[in-house]
């Protein structure tokens, strides 16, 4: 996406962004990520710390952009029907998002305090769903709305992933959303 | 709680935690939280740092296990019925979670690498529905699970506080509450 956005637009601010979430990306393959900095990160991508500074305000605000950023997901599966969509959905994003990288980031964007992160991660979730919901509707399937499946499968998901002692179960997510579906 | 363990097991333990608790709560009155340090607070407390780290691990974790401590409810208001009991609790959790120092200890909470602090938010939540449901039961009244309404009720408001641009609207919250009840 912000490749993308890169290349099409040829805008020296999206260039910029795309070089600095690189930079980030290629140094955590290299280092652990309490061991970069921002001046370390400007000096990679050939900007100065202060074009850093401006834009994401701090290390971890950059930090939690760049991961929602890498962690930004494919097109959803077809499966044919709209059960089975949400059904293979949830089951990645509970895998993704209860992996290492995937709670590191769901961290990193509630310790950022920059409004930029703030929302992106709905974003992303929303814009999937309706995805799905788009393809249901044409199909002649009736959905309930994202917003509907955000606060009943999705929202379940990361309290439980963040705050119990352990992620909900592939059947309860599963039950979760068949709830929601009927 | 902290400090009726202190008084009641007299465990030395126990009152150790209740005054770094103390010391933590105090030194907030006075400072910014960017200016604790563990050395700080383990002097204001009367003891050493090396207790603190024991406990604790880190100084994010102490500060959420504090925060914790502090934002512990009251027992749930009783109005004689199940669905005004849950609108009153759900209508306080909103608004103390998305006050300034409900969101830093939901932060401080994930920012928290300790097990310690991880599944107390839950089971505080926990523990307060079910005083809430089991007083509906012996009005005779059928109840969801504590676990049904944390997955349906609680989990989309902390959500949203942490990941969408604004909290979700008492109306939302209200409705969420009432598919849950029927």
């Amino acid at each position: 996406m912000a490749i993308k956005e890169g290349i099409r637009t040829g805008g020296r601010s999206a260039r910029v962004q795309t070089s600095i979430h690189a930079a980030v990306r290629d140094l955590l393959q290299e280092q652990e990520r309490s061991a970069l900095s921002v001046p370390m990160i400007a000096a990679r991508a050939g900007v100065t710390p202060s074009t850093i500074y401006r834009r994401w305000g701090d290390l971890t605000s950059l930090l939690a952009d760049a991961a929602v950023e890498r962690l930004r997901p494919d097109e959803p599966v077809d499966c044919g029907n709209l059960r089975d969509d949400l059904r293979t959905w949830v089951e990645v994003y509970l895998e993704e998002t209860n992996s290492a990288p995937g709670r590191e980031m769901m961290r990193d964007v509630v310790a950022s305090s920059a409004t930029l992160c703030s929302g992106k991660c709905l974003n992303i979730v929303r814009d999937q769903l309706q995805i799905i919901i788009d393809r249901a509707r044409e199909r002649g399937e009736h959905s309930p709305s994202a917003d509907d499946l955000v606060d009943a499968v999705v929202a379940p998901m990361v309290y439980r992933i963040l705050y119990a002692e352990s992620a909900p179960s592939l059947e309860r997510v599963h039950q979760l959303l068949d709830r929601c579906l009927s």
